[in-house]
Formats: C-alpha cells, structure tokens, sequence
C-alpha cells in the first residue's frame, strides 16, 4: 500500500492536506493533476508544467495505446522517457474513453469491444488488457478497469455497471500482483468507485472496493453531466465512504469552486483538461473569475492577465498581446494561456493544501468563493 | 548612416564578416532573421528565440498594420515592448505582402490600393505610409517602400516596377527625415535593389540607390519563383554592385545551400520563414539534409533529430517522440521542431562567420555543401 500521510486536517470540514511518495517524487495534496492525453500537457514541456508546480500529471490509456501504440513507448522505456516527464505519473484505465469517444460494440462479463476513434479499427479491452498497457507505460499509479456509467442512467443499469466494476476490480489487482511492475520501480493501483448518482450504490461500491487491497481510491462517474447537487452531494458522500488513510482522487474535476468544495469533502487528488482547454479557447482564470481575453474589451488592455499572479505569462505579457496572438491563432497564445491557467489551477489546490497546513481553511475557502466569480 | 564594420574578409569568396549596432544591441553577420509576422515567432517565445541565438528577428508592417493594428502597438510603447523582445528588430516595408497577399486594386505613382486577405477591407500603402507605420512599429531597420515586380516579368514592366522602386525610396527616405523617430531611439532605413532578373536594370537600380542615403542595401525581388540559377546569378551581380561599407541584406532567402552561397557572394543577412514553417510540416535540418520526421521510418527512432545538435529538442526529445507529436497535431511538435530548425539556420550563419573569422571560409562551405544533401 502506496505510505499515505495525512499532515493537518481541517477542523471545520473534511480537508487534509497529506502527502504520498511515488518511486517518481513526492506528492503533497490537495493536488492538481494537469493532463497530458497523448504524452504531453497540450502546448507546454514537462520543463514549463514543473515550472508552473506539477508534481504528478496524467497520461491518457486509451489515446497511447492507439497512438503512438505500446511498441514504441516499450521501446523507449516507458511514457516517462518517452515524453521526458521525471515526475510521478497516473495513467487512466481507459475504461471512460472506451465509452465515451470510441464506437462501443459491446460490453461483456470480460470486458468491451470497440473502434477507434481516430479509424474505426477494432480492439478490446479487458482488465487484463488495461493493466498489462499501464504496465507498459510505466505509470506511477495505475486506474482499474471500470465501466463509468453515463448520466442519467436507470438504477438497474448503474447497479449493473457496478458490479462489473466490482468485478473487473479485481481482476484488475489480479493481474498487477500476478505480473509485477515492469522497469523495476513500483507501480501503484487505485479503485474506482462507481454506483452513479444513487447512494446506497456509493455505499455498496465504496465498502466493496475498501476491501480490496487498492493503493487509493477514485470517485469516478462524477461530472458526467449531472446538476452540480448532485456532483457534489454524490462527492461528500462517497469521499467520506472511503478509508481515511489512503489518497482520495476525484477524476475529471474539475472547475475552480468544486475543486475548492471538494477538497472540504475531504478529496486529496484532481484531474481535468479544463485549464488547458480553456486556454486555448481564450478562457483565462484570474482570482475573481475566469476572463474571455479575446473579447474586445481587451483589445488595448495593456496589464497583464492577473496583476496578483507571477506566472512566466503575467511576468512578461499584456492582455492586449496575448488577445491579438489568439485571435491571430497563433500557437505562442495557446501556449501562454496555457501556462498562466496551468499555473493558477496547481497554485489553487497548493493554497487551500497551504491554508490546511495554517488551520485556516475555512476562512481561506470562504474568502475564495466569495471573491470567485463562478459561471 | 549605421556603422558597419567589416571584421574580415574571405581571400577566396566575397564573403564577409562584420557587425553592426543598433539601440537594441549587436548584430554580427552573417546572420539569420527569424520571422516574426504577427508579432511573434510562430510556436516560440522571445527568449527562446534569443536562446537559439537570434540577435535580430523580422516583423512584417502588413500584417501588423491589419491587426492589432496600430493604436495597440503604438500604445505599448512599439512592437518591441508588446511583443517582448528587446533584441534588434526588422521591419519590411509591406510592400511585398500587398503584392503577393493582399488583393491589389491600384498601383499609380503614389502608392497602391489594395484589399486587407482578412476581411476585404479597402486600404491604401504609399511610402509616406509603409515609413509612418514602420515608425509606429518602432523598428531598428525600416525598409524603404519598394514593388517586388513577380516572377516572370517583362523586362518593360520589370523597368517600371524599378523606376517607380527608385521613386518611392526617395519618398520614403524624405518621410524619415522629415520626421524622425519616434521612441527616442534611431530607426535606421534600408533601401531594396530591383530589376528582375534583367542584370542591366540590377546595374541601374543598385547605382541609383547607392547614391541616396539608406544605412544598408537589400536585394529585392529574388526567391520569387524564378530558377535557381536565376537566384544565384543575380544575387551575386547585385552584392557585387552595393556599397562595401553598409550591410546587405537577400530578402526571403532562404534554403541553407542558397545561404551558404549568397554568403560567397557577400550577402550579410538573411531571413526566411522555411525554418518555421518546415517545422510546423514536419521538416526538421540536420548537419546532412533536411528529414521528413513524421515518416514511418522515424515511428520508434530512440535518437535525437540530430546527434551532432545541442539544441533543447535534441537534448532532450526523440525523433519517435516528436514524430508521435507531429502526427497528433500536438503544439508542442510544433514548437520542438521549431527551437531545431531555426537553432540549425542561426547556427549555418554563425558557423560561416566563424569561418570566415578564421580565414576558412571556403574550406568550410566546401565541406557543407558536399555533406549537405539539398532537395
């Protein structure tokens, strides 16, 4: 079991801030996970994503395995190497891409058939199949297999959904303890727990897979296109569920506000793709809410994005030039966007991690949300 | 007149190296001038440009005239400060954008009237006009308002292209001494040579310029589609005909073998977008010819573009790596290739100076040209 060690907790909520060490480095959490689908951050280095407070990224199953494919990420030793990321990494199972961008052809007891996306070529993925393709690319932590249920779903279908989960869970484990990791340093295995927006689902599955010998534990089919309540009333829940000494990972959170909220629920680990994307659609975050910087408002702004922010885009640029590279589509302005969100979403979860440590927590939240201007 | 030193000459060729000073620093020819067109070097930031060596880059007045626009840029203070590069810096006069981008209208004595390739904006470019702009852009080196004659011209309409050339660098040169510069800091005006392909109208156009008082000589109207033999021909007639104490600049070249040529022939600068754009296509130089990296051949080549380079890419990524980035269409395989290729053209020009430093020139140019394999 991955040493997880809670440092301070809020007294007012479920916050902790901890820390865990992967054979790749420490993590302190809460933490922000920026993702890298297809072995890279989009538009930045693994140099810059360090820079800008990174400890740990996540890598995409699904698109690597398609491309470049296992050979050549074999062949250089590992999703590490290949893409020059010496920091911890978590790859995903591959499970929620398989059902939400691939052509589905069917679900087994065994596992899923499906087409790529990028040429309809046809493949299957068991947990077996999943595993043994982190194995490969050498992942830090590695995601069990699991079925993510869409929303809404009927209660007969997220209960069935589950059980497979349950399921491919532990032959998920199964096949990593059979096989061992395979470039010689640990590879680590968290479950996801699945049951939808019903809770006595979250119960079930949360105390089947706590006891299971996972490394951590992910709350998985959230922020699928439920009504925020539900997102968060489905995190609280399932957060406080899960065993108090191991990492709790919230996957595919998530906006400002909810990470914030989450991390009172008690959540240690974040992932989303929504700095990076929203950077290079000109959606840039500041500490009163995020700014559409290729509106014309903008157009003869020469402050920078953030006054309050030292990021390498703040330090150096205006407004006005960011503004004229993106409408210009120029790749400079995706990257600068990029890096100033990048940075403000890792500094985001290192304050609140911050105002834990201070026991202040509750005061630093209340102070954020009322000053964020959440759309 | 901007002072040009010439520090040595090549025994063998008319190869030179010299220097120059501008209010944002040394330049030492031969040199490379990355493209900056909107403002920015595409898929690169100002110190990585730096990084790669670059001591001057060029920005183009018709792109920058249609947008941001010159409000913005004049309220930043100049294109150095909202671009953030504090090096030398490069203007064209527009003049060839108009010709070769924009949708040409009129030409008459005083200028031309054209329509902006963005949104079909009426506009009208004379020389009063390209020096007021080039002003604003705040440039080290403004180019005098020339027309680029195509590739094939008459010679009658090639000998009118020159005359009114003739005409307008004179207007241009009255305009920047009428009004001098604009941020306190000299703008230097560079006078370009036309005539085609036809070597009488080249001895005529580089004797009528030559008598006016620019700070250096461009060779305009080459690298326009004309044969090679064309290009080397007259490049080489026309640097024979310029001033020995100023700087002379081959605009658009341009491939390394030309470069290396032009260089014989006593050309000083440079600049060209191949090294950029090549990279965006997957085209990146090395020591024994350019590669096509996202060939299947490169699918899982472990090795650096090139062994020999010590630039970030190659100390840092391999070719299956970048080639993976490439083929998803990742930014950064843009920006990778990007840093390789224009540390490989800044690199061609600073291994010619030394060269011809050390009284080596044609040794050197021998060897690169028998190992470099052009297309």
């Amino acid at each position: 079991m991955i040493p997880f060690d809670v440092l301070a907790s809020d007294p007012d909520s479920h916050a902790r801030a901890g820390e865990f060490v992967t054979s790749h480095g420490k993590v302190e959490t809460p933490v922000f996970m920026p993702v890298g689908t297809h072995g890279a951050v989009k538009a930045v280095t693994p140099d810059e994503v360090r820079q800008c407070g990174a400890q740990i990224i996540l890598g995409n199953t699904y698109h690597l395995y398609l491309r470049p494919g296992l050979d050549i990420i074999e062949s250089a030793g590992g999703l590490h190497r290949f893409m020059g990321w010496d920091q911890s990494l978590l790859t995903d199972s591959g499970g929620f891409q398989v059902f939400s961008l691939a052509d589905l052809n069917e679900i087994t007891e065994d596992g899923v058939v499906f087409q790529s996306h990028l040429d309809g070529s046809r493949h299957q993925f068991s947990p077996a199949h999943s595993m043994r393709i982190q194995r490969i690319l050498g992942s830090d932590i590695m995601m069990a297999f699991d079925e993510c249920a869409p929303y809404p779903a009927e209660k007969q279908y997220a209960a069935e959904a589950m059980r497979r989960t349950h399921h491919w869970a532990e032959l998920s484990l199964e096949y990593v303890q059979k096989n061992g990791p395979l470039y010689g340093y640990d590879q680590n295995v968290f479950g996801i727990v699945q049951g939808g927006t019903y809770e006595d689902l979250r119960h079930v599955s949360a105390e089947y897979l706590s006891r299971l010998e996972f490394d951590g534990y992910a709350i998985g089919g959230v922020a699928v296109g439920e009504p925020k309540k539900d997102l968060r009333r489905t995190t609280e829940l399932t957060a406080s569920l899960l065993p108090e000494d191991q990492p709790r990972y919230l996957m595919g959170v998530g906006k400002p506000v909810d990470i914030v909220e989450s991390i009172a629920a008690g959540v240690d680990m974040f992932d989303c793709v929504i700095p990076t994307r929203n950077a290079r659609n000109g959606l840039v975050y500041t500490w009163h809410g995020k700014r559409p910087i290729r509106n014309a408002a903008y157009a003869d702004d020469q402050t920078p994005i953030d006054e309050q922010c030292d990021c390498y885009t703040c330090r150096r640029f205006s407004r006005a030039y960011i503004r004229h590279l993106l409408n210009m589509n120029e790749i400079l302005g995706h990257r600068l966007a990029t890096l100033h969100n990048l940075h403000f979403f890792l500094k985001l979860t290192r304050r609140a991690r911050e105002s834990i440590l201070a026991g202040q927590f509750s005061a630093w939240k209340n102070e954020f949300i009322r000053t964020y201007a959440e759309d």
